[in-house]
């Protein structure tokens, strides 16, 4: 199911999905596999009931490789009727010879095959993102687990905000490309057949006595989920498609945006294992695997909404809305497989400066853990008078560059407090590490 | 759950969702009853395990009243903060007063409110739109049933193709209704708490043993599901609402630009049940309905690509993603609820002129059914000779505006053969009856 | 400017674009192209200046011939760094050789290569854009000419209104294409030239003494606008793109909408010079240019979206939100290139059945011109009574299925008004002709 | 032009147009109020011309104010046809009374109230935001002047690249400032007339002799453009505004990401002037506005894709790309109008750390000038030795913690060079103040 193609597209601008596994399972080449894939299982599912001699399945099957079509050919050919199985028709009839030659296509539109072939696309290069989703979600557990009790400073509207653990932030990650998989996974692929028009009248006029029945025998003949009605303009398959891909983008675009962050210059809490080189400037390592996911993150969307968008479409065959879905949702695809790739990849090779992290809690002088002291010093001073003395503190604590802890310690009415527990941060992390060992039991 | 606020938004640039129950639902007073919802359950939640006093809980439940609040003041103070919530605890707090003031919003950051908020309004808000997915879907089924075998020409890119039945289109569009209500109906609403940064570190500090079980009696309270993290910048519910939102446009959108084309002036085989007029031209129904929901269909997909996008939130509570999604998601909600109700008034008024559809199929001549005489005529003559006769005839009857049958009968090598049978469109309908009964079995 | 590469890209899945000029001048090899040309233009402009030695020039500009490049390969190794440009240089830098391999790329950074490169592509793209939109607006003028005056139904929310000319309609189109024209033609395209954070610094470096004459003598030598300040992050040309882009295929899919439903089976008032056949169905001609422009224009506002959104872009150059850009403009580009190329064939083969828009002013029984009647009958019967008399009139217009005019013939009120006239749509089409002649006077 | 009406919309979801002069310039009311000025504006266009007394256009004008209309009530009947003048026009009738009441709305579709009532509340809505530009701007350019000479690190790829200037940042901010200017600026803002199907055929049966001539008064009147034609599906002025208010959104997304980033914790070299607080963290102080520019810069590239998607609208009016097109164009107005005022605010208050900038050039123990090292150093030592040592002094500097200089200060290669100035980062700074000074001549 998961063969490579050659890549036939170079994909120069695109670096976040070149040379990986779902840039071949989605190029021309292995759509016209699939395209012929689909004409073959036609002609099988029709010998299968007896509307066709196991002679014409043989000869469809047999003719059906990729290597003896013109891709570019047909390409080109397209634009006379506006979609390339017409032209692969007429090859794939010639090849298929004068006996058997009529077995072709019979009784099909031109967009059972194309759609057909698209959720076969879709369902290879789905394997493929799975396969990586999986490996990223591994990568993100142990990190999860080896710094669940890594102190790190929570940032909320980018400023310090009271300390976390990064072992709850990489189980955040995880649960994302979890949610991830579960509806990639859930996405229904199912064949399409119907017809002209969805009625399945050509395949009664070739003797079938009940449509129903032949398209459930080419969703076999495919690996495809049966239709409940043909779905020419009832595009559920694509939508459901676009969701869960736009959602896994943006699942791993929030793992890539918090790296862009935590890898800056002045932060560096996290490096990617190879960062990108700069001829130029030997002292950069450019978080390059983060920045090709987040860029992914930022066209998803708008990919998907094309395909919500084709939704709205008229007739029982669509001038438009059918023909808006093809390039936008082979580019979701790509983009998703390639930044699956890219997510493992960078989960795979993360490293964690537990020591900056931990130095971080202290750039803002202890006040990372004011809201602590605010609820502590409460019952000792009263309401008013512990937040008018802590916005004191907090002020000399800034202007005299002086710890928080320290600034306390000369007030009075606090000498009982254990003030170096109080305004530690590694003792206010809540149940940062409950959440993330309830995290990780999921599966 | 559904209470029925004042429409404080006039509305005046929304016919789709003007007066609409989702309108009421989804209002700034809405919004401000989740909000205070929110704040009144949070205090209950921690009273019921024993970290606040009985007395407490219900001073806030009392306080927590949106009559007494002032929308448009907390509107304006919003500006400061960036949110909503800062001011309103301000004005809670007061109300609340001096013993029990403390308890309002403790240990809570402004997200863990705003969000569990939205997910009450959504809640609220789907119940009502799958109320009116139900009225529509009932109103089709029906459509469907009284039509199973109404005959009317299939249309593919616009033009006449075969026949195919106005049952099975009915059902078609029930069928995409349905599966706009089973993803709606499956996303996972769920209570949002995690402190300052998500670490329930306040509540602990508060005297929560375990954060979890707060949250689990959040979510209780709110009658919400309970989240495994804290979602603040882990946004499948968001996401999810999306996704199935723009689903739910779409799926209705479809039936509204068939409404629209069958509707034309030119073919009229359909007409709303109250068409809306037009002072100059009293002639005019216009297809109000349908148009109003193809508006929304051309919005949500946008809307959705917005709240996408907002997934790739860095830190532990972003800077602008959270902020953007607020807008978007309840026009999302509104515009669906709009077209909910709309497409329901319109399933269930839609006027159906079976005649004109029958006549229509008469429009090419006969040749709507001439994929089927190819079929027949082969065995007959064979394939090249029979393609060479129907062309020839198609242009004939084409040229001489007669019908095809007529153009046949005078072929003596067709003499045998039951051209009026052949050439009956109603005879030419395949699978669309038994497609339609399949299709109504779906509950 | 506009040589033709062999095309690169199959295009398989875009009929759309394929085998069109815009195809050929957007592929890989033409980006590896303007990628040459710009690192040739580099070294030309900096011995121009002195700066380096005009040998150095020479040899640059004889190795940077595309044909030695290994575009699979170049792609494959831009997923290191994240973009083309860096193993561009060093195969450019081998091939240029020891004495003048040091001159390659010398001073600029990739961002600096890949915009300059882009803007080529893009100046390249638009003179085949320009080129087909004036086609397209030759063939409407002459349009809009010949049917000044073929009266045809107005429609408004789908159904008939009140007449309206061809020729309007067509004049419309056309000014669109001007508008779409005007703001293609408009874009400023600059070169892009910075150095590693746009200061210039490692041009000061290699001796220039201002920075700013060598970004002069850059942009001269690409043929290209000279920028105010490097826009590595101030994307004000490749928003400017995207908007004219996407206002382009907005304009061509008006004409493409109307033309879909103009060419329907039960309207069929125009028809596509040459339709899309069907192997099944020998009467269908599908309006095929159509179809793929609106295609087209159903997706580029959300590729256009994608690089509004990229605007927002961190520091002195980005990481996520140039990388987004490269694909969606490239896909904007093809699209519209493609969707121009029909159109102009459109609008060039487009045949107009005046006949048939004629008699279709006779569908709604003369209640087309109920307007006028309404105004013309007021002075006479009183507005009250004249509302009444039309209502009643138009009822039983459509009930008899007689004609509006006979029905009023019978009021004696009216026995002095020349109801022929009145009731007579190509006798009401106001300033229809008018409104065309001004049109067609802008060039 | 730009009186402020009561804001009838609370806002709350949206502390980023909340009370902004562009909240009430695009409000319910505002809207009601333009639609009352272009009623009032097309009778006394035609009381100019002789087309209607004196006396209704005076009647008209009376009674066309704001203050006498029920915004709600005209909401809810606007469900039956479809959109709000309908019943506006009627409530206004009456409000004229008996004798001039048939002047009001006389041979006019709701479409030209409608649109023209855009272009007024866009007119006066863009008034508002061209003088916070204004204000921006000049903010812009005290900062970029201040600053001229402050080195701070350039960055590229979230790492430090090599230096820059703040003067050159903030230059290039005001310089997207004036971009937006200019295109929100050159948007062309048509009055709408056209009668029901853009011909203009009412106002002649009402006696116009040149329905042109009419449209040029109404504009006049109205104080907008006049338009060549009428423009109901030919949507240039909408699709000119979404990109240019998507421009503009973007243009200040660019100063807020960029304040987000350097207003972090760890980073710290510009705050606002008044951050937003925090009730449980007093530390905090959040960079509130550009927060919510931010969040604008999200939301506004989709909701232009709405509006350019609605350019294929078919026929002469159509069903539902219309009525997509006004809330989106709201939006936009309304979240651009937010964002200038909120940009204006941020630019003017904002605070910059010149001493913060200066210490992180250092971060990078000098690295940050290792571009001018290898240039430097090549001539002394050959390109292939200066490069080794580089690579090597480093790697030394980063394990030792040393300055580059410190480290290369041992090389006795070297000793002949003034290390002191060449791993000075403000030394290297290329252009920077040139490039400042030229920016900053831009008017």
């Amino acid at each position: 199911m998961t063969a490579v193609d050659p890549v036939d597209s170079h994909a120069l601008l695109a670096p976040g999905w070149a040379v990986c596994p779902a840039a071949s399972a989605t190029s021309d080449t292995a759509y016209l596999r699939a395209l012929l894939d689909a004409e073959a299982a036609l002609t099988r599912a029709q010998a299968s009931l007896g509307l066709a001699p196991a002679g014409a399945a043989a000869a469809v099957d047999g003719a059906a490789d990729v290597s003896g079509f013109d891709v570019a050919g047909i390409a080109s050919r397209a634009r006379n009727g506006g979609n390339p199985v017409i032209p692969l028709v007429a090859d794939l009839t010639t090849a298929v010879g004068a006996e058997f030659g009529p077995y072709v296509h019979r009784g099909a539109t031109s967009q059972d095959i194309m759609d057909s072939a698209t959720m076969l696309v879709a369902a290879r290069t789905l394997d493929l993102v799975l396969g990586d989703l999986s490996r990223a979600e591994q990568a993100l557990a142990r990190l999860a687990a080896d710094h669940r009790d890594t102190a790190m400073p929570g940032r909320t509207l980018t400023q310090h905000a009271v300390p976390t653990t990064f072992g709850l932030k990489a189980a955040g990650w995880r649960s994302l490309v979890l949610d991830a998989r579960d509806r990639l996974a859930g996405v229904r692929l199912p064949a399409q057949l119907g017809g002209a028009a969805g009625t399945l009248a050509a395949f009664t006029a070739f003797g079938a006595q009940d449509g129903r029945a032949l398209v459930a025998a080419y969703a076999r003949e495919l690996g495809l989920a049966e239709p409940v009605l043909p779905w020419h303009t009832l595009r559920t398959p694509i939508a459901d498609l676009a969701g869960a891909l736009a959602f896994t983008a943006g699942a791993l675009g929030k793992t890539a945006v918090d790296v862009l962050t935590l890898a800056r210059t002045e932060i560096a809490e996290v490096a990617e294992g190879s960062g990108g080189g700069s001829s130029a400037m030997p002292h950069k390592a450019n978080p390059v695997r983060a920045t090709l996911v987040a860029a992914a993150a930022r066209r998803a969307p708008q990919l998907a909404a094309t395909l919500y968008g084709a939704m709205a479409a008229e007739d029982e065959r669509p001038a438009g809305a059918w023909h808006a879905e093809w390039e936008p949702l082979r580019d979701l695809l790509r983009l998703v497989g390639g930044a699956a790739r890219d997510a493992a990849e960078l989960a795979e090779g993360l490293r964690v400066n537990a020591d900056r992290m931990r130095e971080h809690l202290g750039l803002t002088h202890g006040l990372i853990v004011s809201e602590r002291l605010a609820v502590e010093l409460a019952p000792v001073l009263g309401r008013a008078r512990a937040k008018e003395l802590l916005t004191r503190a907090a002020q000399r604590a800034v202007a005299e560059n002086r710890p928080l802890a320290d600034v306390l310690g000369g007030e009075p009415e606090l000498k009982d407090l254990d003030l170096a527990d109080l305004t530690d941060p590694t003792r206010y992390m809540g149940s940062a590490g409950a959440l993330t060992d309830r995290a990780l039991e999921r599966r």
